[in-house]
């Protein structure tokens, strides 16, 4: 069932970050190739001529794209280990529902956050820690979204926590001191080496940022 | 495994369709509760507190909410007729994949050729042609994008057809004439009882369009 597992991948994206954790949490072997958001490769246009945009994952020479899609063909290809899904229809259901929050909410707002000036910037800042209340909520008192393992949720969600050093020092506000429960949370996550290894450390994801925005501002 | 059965609908709603044709394909008896956009109900605001938004299915007490994760649910619940996803991994993948196209690409840039005004609508309406064709593409020779039979993408997609007459009267331009393989496709879908059923007719739509640009503009 392995078969050759290729990434078309970029270190600073939350949605490469995702399908790197699922490998790792089913302990699959791949090839990572490093796309460059500015110089994109012909092999990744040829892969993903709809979006253009990595992650993309190639399983025996087919190609899958977009994050949450590629997480759940991992998890149904790869079956018989760490489950990133639930069993029962209602409860899948549910983790579907809060990823697309995630994706739909809260990435949009991470940018907004981070590229916006003035007024715009503090809307987005207010709406960045409401939705991330938001996702308080649904933590409840569990350890992780999935229970008490890492699931769908949690692989969806905690990418974006490692550029929230970037948010808070562009924005100038702390995201830790509203959110307590969601940091406690992020490090929860952390001490898996599934995520350790999968997200940047967070000043680097910060230099990235200023110069994405240099190479943006110069285009 | 029946159980009661309840839509928080909306004639007009696309998404609302989706659900309604992936009920009627099931064959499932179900209660349909209109709701109006000016004038949400309690109840569906309990029962959608996040995005307040129709379509919601309540299955046996519970809710589920987003028509795409509507649609899954009702699929792995009744899985035993009529499927809509493919059983293999890879073909699941990539129908959830164009279904993420549609609601990405297509809603939004419809949204925008019926209420925006000059080179905003006429830059829309390049773009939405632009994405029916890539749908086109995708289809191919087949009958249907699920091939022989409906699938999740003809769900995902088929609703925003019944918006086509409204598109093309307000932005003064013809999808039909660019798109003669969709519209084609789209006749087979009207076919089907499923699909008739679920979707009103398209003068209807368009006095629904002009409704809420009147409520929208008061507003």
């Amino acid at each position: 069932m392995e078969g050759k597992v290729v990434l078309l991948d970029l270190w600073a994206s939350s949605f490469a970050m995702r399908v790197r954790i699922a490998l790792a949490e089913k302990g699959i072997k791949y090839e990572s190739k490093e796309e460059n958001l500015f110089n994109k490769s012909a092999f990744l246009l040829e892969m993903n001529p709809i979006h253009k945009k990595v992650p993309v994952l190639i399983h025996d020479g087919k190609p899958i794209c977009e994050s949450l899609v590629i997480v759940e063909y991992i998890d149904e290809v790869w079956h018989d280990r760490a489950p990133l899904l639930p069993s029962d229809p209602y409860q899948r259901s549910q983790a579907r529902f809060w990823a697309d929050f995630v994706d739909k909410k809260i990435y949009g707002t991470g940018r907004r956050v981070r590229t916006g000036k003035g007024e715009d910037q503090e809307i987005a800042k207010k709406e960045l820690i409401e939705y991330l209340k938001t996702m308080e909520g649904e933590l409840g008192d569990k350890h992780f979204f999935g229970g008490d393992t890492i699931g769908f949720v949690d692989v969806a969600l905690v990418p974006i926590t490692s550029w929230f050093y970037t948010y808070e020092t562009l924005g100038n506000f702390s995201i830790e001191a509203e959110c307590r429960k969601l940091i406690a949370w992020s490090k929860r996550c952390l001490e898996k080496e599934s995520v350790a290894k999968s997200l940047p450390h967070p000043e680097k994801i910060y230099g990235y940022a200023l110069e994405l925005e240099r190479k943006f501002r110069s285009a």
